[in-house]
């Protein structure tokens, strides 16, 4: 059996995401399978070295991973042959200094989203890492969960027709941490520190949408700081400056108009944390992040507006659930996977730096139509 | 028992509306009741005249109903001084017409909406009303349907602490009428005829959201015609010209936002044909028509992201039904006997012309803010 | 209101499909309606004379349908001019006579299947009636079956993709008349009574499969007479000779498989007396007489074989219902009215006596595969 | 207590119905209860070895029975006489090969159906395996489905009076391969690999048919390809070129009617992947895979035909489940369990390679009907 070995410096991993899905359930668990088979005599072996500033920390990482390397001197890594890959789950506001840096050092890149708070400095890394000849690529994790990849299969069969619209409710009920504690980081509700939804969120949307349903053409968004005052990890109280929803509505350049709330100060009636409503002219579907249910116009009941007396019949039981055709593994492992092929096998690999330009550039249009009070059409890029 | 005998003449309810809810549901309901009872000893009776421009419906409606008092000559009826309220629900280009004559002929008005499908007239009929003197009043329906008057209460028990934001979907999937029998009739989608659901619905939205969540500061309305041909009541296709679905975001002037989708392109997926969510910082609601449930705070569960596991918990369990602690009657009759002792015995009655005009004034800046794509600010009118 | 008064000389409706289906559910039925509206202003009004040889039956139904005209004397009948239409529904050994004697005295036929018991003479009545140039149809009500007539909208509207294939399952058990009396006539069973189910049933199949499904090709047929003693009306015992059950397979011009078991002697564990399931590349159906079920490709289970555990998952439960999209007025009504408009109105009208024959001709052709162990071709005719 | 050692040669074990049926849950699972008890003081113990072409494959599944005997050498094996038994479950085209080295050294033989693809090897293979004196046995494994026992249980107690027919519906929908990945192997679906149901399903029903229901007489059967492009394992498309569906229909020396529908391509709506549908004179019987049903004569309902309203009663109803009386092993190791007491204890055992000849018969003649388009009668053989 030939291995690939492949290093990979991971930057940033002692964060929850970068923890939990980069490292545990994308690498390690393709080291645990015994590397990633790409032939039946041959398998990639991602073999990763854990980069952080707190010892500490990557100290614990490496006993409950057991991956072992570890170390808080990110140029020494850079400068060792033995890693081709760099990758990058730090905080948005250091992500820019340290993909420079990996670009210098010949590293192919790759790096969470958004790549940066700004769109300059994203197209700026896109343009510096293909200048210099280095694959690159974003993470896009949402085109792998279970729920929309059975969107996109119906879209590939045909069972929309012509699809109309697009209606999206991302979102839960963030604690303010007074009475309970806080599920979400509170820098998270903080501007200076690179928070708010819509740099979050609009980022996601931009690829899920291009990806799924059509490019998109123009947005007009609103935000809102909802709840303004939280309670940060110590307990202490503090304001909430930054938006924590956001109400965006897009035109898609074939015509579909998508309408997504995003939030986190709304308590969920729905299937799930995300849930995308499809309707087109043959059915309309509604997928969730992990189930999909279908309506073909051929049940679609004929509803009447009457308002004098109680339903007898639940809308909710207008809807099949599409099966599990397939094993769905962990969407970010999944295109762990295809990064990887792509650095050592040469294949195709399409969600590069400036599709994650992209991306930064939705949330700051979003930014701005909310400042100016008007759509705003999304200039091409790169 | 003293009876209050009101003469009535109702104009156009040979339509749907006119003779299920306000024929029927409204004014045959309280004389089935003997009468609206106002003291122990005193009652208002309605007596109706059918007024329309087909004989034979008017014949058939009045063998449907025990109405038999019926006529096509409306003038003669406006000249009988036993009529004292003119009651208008024919095609909205023809109300302005029909509200004057009884503008000159002293009557009290009450009316469908819109009552124009133009604010200078809708403004108009207000002032000419007012200026002679005369009592008048719009149909305003959902603030009495029970779902909706159960949010009522919740807000006015301060359930809700401070509101963030509302949630808005109406509609259902209107039958294109090729293969299935339309069920709502073809002219609601030619816009020479009145068609569109902004005109429609944007009136509605106006006095539900001022009356019960905060006066409407702005707004940004997209419009879209997503299904272009229909078949009409013949089988004949022809092409649907005018809006079928509206993506209405609006500011109020306490900070609350409200977000609507209103579509008969939409296959639904919810409680009722009209849901509306309200997030506030002590709890949650959600109504339908009918029946309205809750999530206190108390029981806002603490949701993680984590899409690699099929949810175990579903999130409908998390609401509460609100309880019916009366009986709720027709949303139409209620208003008509509201309107009927604003008549009789002079009770303050405030849904009237100008609130009228308000709902035409949204939907015709809801039509600008598309045209122009940028939010717009609501006038004060009146 | 002009009244287009049509006369039918009906005979033979004392039977039990007679005097149901035609004469209570469709005759009568229209006549209480106040005729069959054609125009606002016209309607045609069926006037029936009933026509039998047993007079005591004759005046039984009238007194139980109100319908006072009946006669034993179809001669002079005939020789009436306020009678146009003739109507069979004798036993169909009677049939030809009966409609030659009508198209003498140059009435529009209108009869039940089968026109006859063979071909030849089926044929025959068609070109008798059409050289003496008069409007001619027979009864083919399963078309307007509703759980038939949404089969027909789903193939419309495309959803099956292409058909590959249809499976039928027809049939209930019969009593044998020991136990339990009967629940169809000792008739049916016997052989020169003009029984057997091939004659019966083949008829309906030929129209079903050519109009909804495609032409009929070829066929090979089995028939059995599974149960071989029978009682009878009077509790007598005796040997049926004629099949009670047939299985067909059968081919279409379009390359689509119908294969279709019909019988007496089955105890159905299925949703319906008769059901069809129709399989296509983008979706099935099962159709029963009232209802149907469709489960598109998208939801379709992935199953695999494993007789190893208890099934989990009910394959019924893969099934959505097609809604009620308008009213279905009676199969056999519907086709009534549209022959009433044929002779009054010029209206077209397919089902004629040609395609009657061609009932005949399918179950012909079936017995003689029966006997001689072969696929047959099915000719053209007329 | 007293060992009966067998050895058994396994070969073409990797395949899926291998690994599965004959190695873990029949091998394997007799060794893990300690072997097979057969009398207080005695078990017969099986040690197999595994062998295959695949050295790798071989090595896995050693691993994962912890059968760790393995070998690529079949014809070491075969000299070796530790072994007494051959097994075969290689592909079809393979079999008789193995099956003559292992007659020529003296072996046992048993294998999985078809014993061939054409009956003239397979009556030879019997004729070769019985003159050099050997015992010899074939898969049948249906007929120890607990399904058919409980139907075989109610044939034992004359629970159906006289059998007049059976109906089978066998099949699901297999995977075309484009938008899901296979269930099916993409062999099966190519004439020249073995493929095409006919070969596949006919081997069973003839077992299972001659063994539970009467001899087979003769055969009418249609063939068809209804799905003609699907997608091999690589996602490549391919066109299908043998059949995937067929409509037959048999009649026994008893008279009874059998007839299967057996089909890859078939959405069912019915209760198992195969059902067979007994209707007697004193009760039907409908069983699937595991559960059976029952409806006796005295509670068959008085079905009448009557399409003019919705169904009130629901035919399911009617049946009544047969109870689970005795624990239900794996059909393949019941099998399994009785050819080992056949070779050790010499019990009479007569599943042998004449009856699987008999099984290659019935297709190559179904296949012949199906080109000759006319029923054929089944010749005695052997």
């Amino acid at each position: 059996m030939k291995e690939h070995r492949v290093g990979i410096i991971m930057n940033g991993v002692t964060g929850r995401m970068g923890t939990n899905q980069h490292l545990i359930r994308s690498i390690c668990a393709i080291r645990n399978e015994g590397g990633l088979q790409v032939s039946p005599d041959e398998v990639i072996m991602p073999d990763p070295i854990l980069v952080g500033r707190n010892e500490n920390k990557l100290q614990k990482l490496a006993e409950m991973t057991g991956i072992t390397n570890y170390t808080t001197d990110l140029n020494k890594c850079l400068a060792d042959d033995q890693y081709q890959i760099y990758f990058d789950s730090q905080t948005t506001n250091l992500r820019a200094e340290g993909v420079r840096k990996a670009i210098a050092a010949k590293k192919a890149i790759y790096c969470e989203k958004p790549t940066s708070a700004d769109l300059a400095t994203a197209v700026a890394l896109y343009e510096e890492a293909t200048a210099a000849g280095l694959k690159n690529g974003v993470v896009q994790d949402k085109l792998w969960l279970p729920g929309l990849l059975k969107l996109q299969d119906l879209i590939k069969t045909g069972f929309f027709g012509e699809i109309l619209s697009v209606r999206g409710e991302f979102g839960y009920w963030v604690y303010e941490g007074e009475n309970e504690p806080l599920q979400r980081p509170s820098w998270n509700y903080r501007k200076d520190e690179g928070g708010g939804i819509i740099i979050d969120m609009l980022c996601h949307w931009r690829y899920m949408i291009d990806n799924i349903f059509g490019k998109v053409k123009s947005i007009s968004n609103l935000g809102a700081t909802h709840v303004r005052t939280r309670w940060d990890e110590n307990g202490q109280p503090y304001e909430a400056d930054t938006d924590d929803s956001a109400y965006s509505t897009m035109e898609l350049e074939n015509g579909v108009i998508v309408h997504i709330n995003s939030s986190w100060c709304v308590r969920p009636r729905r299937d799930d944390l995300l849930v995308l409503q499809v309707d087109g002219t043959r059915g309309s579907a509604y997928a969730g992040l992990r189930k999909c249910l279908v309506q073909p116009r051929q049940v679609t009941p004929r509803e009447v507006w009457n308002p004098d007396v109680d339903r007898t019949k639940n809308l909710y039981e207008d809807w099949m659930e599409v099966p599990e055709t397939r094993n769905y593994d962990n969407a970010f492992k999944i295109q762990w996977e295809l990064f990887l092929r792509h650095v050592v096998l040469d294949e195709p690999f399409r969600w590069n730096l400036l599709e994650g330009a992209k991306g930064v550039q939705l949330a700051e249009l979003a930014l701005a139509s909310w400042a100016e009070r008007r759509w705003l059409d999304i200039p091409s890029i790169g």
